[in-house]
């Protein structure tokens, strides 16, 4: 049995609906994973991101490598027995990670050198050691390790970056040993040109999934709409599609309209432990004063566990008071939030009816959101 | 029916155990409550803490008032419905705070005047409207507004917060309205004679249970189960005797051995949030080093969830990070622990062998955890 098997269920459009099989388990596709950078999806346990409706997580290569330490996860069995989470997992290569949080960073062919953000200790990664860090995590699906350039690169830069991240990706499909999948990154930036001949590299190595890198820096939600129009389809129809860091819940709704099939972000977790909470309305600050003594849960009629429970009244207090249980209870409504959104999405796929969906959800989402 | 029954099932020496009986429920008593300062038992949902074997949950009279508001709660419902709780809750006076935390404090006969910790808005507490605050809160059990003095006062001073707190606990039983309970505090540090005339003036007034008072203000050990061998006798046998703010796991076995029934103490929870650890071998720095690649859980043989799915690497790996989910998993055990430490005091005085328990935890908790 290969690492991974796609199997497309329906499609509608350009939007696909399946599920990825592996030996862990299934993802239900278009999935999000919620993002578990440092062995813990933050203020959850593991039976309740799964309780959400999670198939797979992500975790963080360039966070595990320098706390705990990979080869140390590796003695302890692995990144799935030791955080207590059974299904799948997902490894970034932390080459977003490294340019992005580490410090005295240098480029070469060979890698990248930098310095921890933690504690200043020098270390090292190329397509090699990312490959060797996520097969001692144990990770299901890896990531090829690529070069990332800053959205305000100059052409040239772009193309050195692209051109380099595919040579790198060559090594990093060299370099995998793992029993599950590795997936290549797509680079280019806004570029279509640059898009096609990544997209022409990655195939021509041959992977088992396909990611869109690049598009979650700032590049606005236009821009990602219109870059989606022409990548997703320079992507194998076969083989899932995944949009890296990406994003808001219209950012998926439009992605998925335009055939990505997979999705990470810390948006629902890292919003939720500062107070903004998604509904189908658009968001909420629950700091609001206006929530004070709000008696009804965060999202009416939403089924997650926090709003069958815990008033608006009492979160915003939780919030406002900087308590644990509001950091909790707000991941939780928002992991749930995303999970139905995917859900909902799968099953209008199936039934041919998600540009409608679509339309309707966009309108409510963006119209009532203004005021939060 | 009275606000409450206390029914004493068995005695062994001077301890008991038995139940009280209240309209939301029942306390097996000896019982150890919770802390729920601001309306959450830090780091837990409301069912987790109820499944850790928890009775009932002391609120802070003092937190409450300032945040969210006892007039809000109460338009919200009472503290039981805010944060969905439906067992019994304590509320203390706010006695303790007011002088520990709050500042530019005036005391005279009527009352406090003291300046908000959270914003130095300026506020009053007296013993009618401590018990009004408990009474908006909705408590089951609420405890007479006392004078604290710092275990520095003089002789003089100490008696002089006594008489005054003996004559403020009239007041506060003048003021109740409550249809739940009303327990008096016991004063007069650790003198004989001052806690002798505290608990005649007490006993004298009338409350459904009787509070030990002024033993968790670093007295120590020693001091405390001396106090008590006198201080727990004066109290009457027929009500509940509740020593507050109390304590380490062997400061309650010592306690219970004296007769006293109720506990609250912030131990378990505080110091599961900064990684300390209870266990039958002492208590443990989950932080330490040697835990890193520890694949025991926390405590062998534990039933707590954290110890049914966690490892000691994992949660030394969520402390040192500061993950939320390492302050949940903590808490979580350390609340398993205290709870289960409760149950066995209470089967073991059902079956007359507290003393042999007693002896054999206090030797085996102590003798170990000086490695901690």
């Amino acid at each position: 049995m290969p690492g991974l098997m796609f199997t497309i269920h329906a499609t509608d459009g350009a939007a696909r609906t399946g599920a990825i099989t592996m030996a862990r388990g299934e993802i239900r596709t278009p999935a999000f994973m919620p993002v578990g950078t440092a062995a813990t999806v933050k203020a959850m346990k593991p039976h309740d991101v799964r309780f959400s409706g999670a198939d797979i997580i992500l975790g963080n290569t360039y966070h595990l490598m320098l706390r705990p330490g990979a080869e140390r996860i590796a003695r302890l069995g692995g990144l799935h027995d030791f955080m207590g989470w059974e299904r799948l997992i997902l490894t970034d290569s932390g080459g977003y990670q490294v340019m992005s949080l580490s410090e005295l960073t240098k480029v070469s062919e060979d890698g990248v050198t930098f310095a921890s953000h933690l504690d200043g200790s020098r270390h090292m990664l190329s397509p090699e050691r990312s490959i060797e860090v996520q097969n001692l995590l144990g990770s299901d699906i890896a990531m090829a390790f690529d070069q990332l350039v800053p959205a305000t690169a100059t052409a040239e830069e772009q193309k050195a970056a692209m051109d380099r991240s595919m040579r790198w990706a060559e090594r990093s499909k060299a370099a995998f040993r793992g029993s599950g999948a590795l997936f290549g990154i797509q680079q280019g930036g806004l570029d279509e040109e640059l898009r096609g001949k990544s997209a022409e590299a990655l195939t021509g190595i041959g992977f088992d999934g396909y990611a869109i890198g690049g598009l979650a820096g700032g590049e606005g939600h236009e821009a990602m709409c219109r870059v989606l129009d022409f990548a997703a389809p320079m992507l194998p129809a076969g083989k899932p599609r995944y949009l890296m860091g990406v994003g808001k819940p219209d950012d998926l709704v439009e992605a998925v309209l335009r055939g990505v099939d997979m999705f990470d972000c810390v948006l629902p977790t890292r919003s939720g432990r500062t107070g903004q909470a998604f509904t189908a309305d658009g968001p909420i600050n629950i700091r609001n004063a206006r929530f004070a003594e709000d008696k009804e849960p965060i999202e009416p009629g939403c089924p997650c566990p926090t709003c069958a429970q815990f008033e608006r009244a009492y979160v915003h207090h939780l919030v406002r008071s900087g308590e644990i249980l509001g950091a909790m209870v707000m991941t939780e409504h928002n992991l749930w939030f995303y999970q139905r959104l995917m859900q909902t999405m799968r099953d209008a796929i199936a039934e041919q009816r998600l540009r409608a969906f679509a339309s309707e959800f966009l309108g409510r989402y963006r119209s009532s959101s203004r005021g939060a």
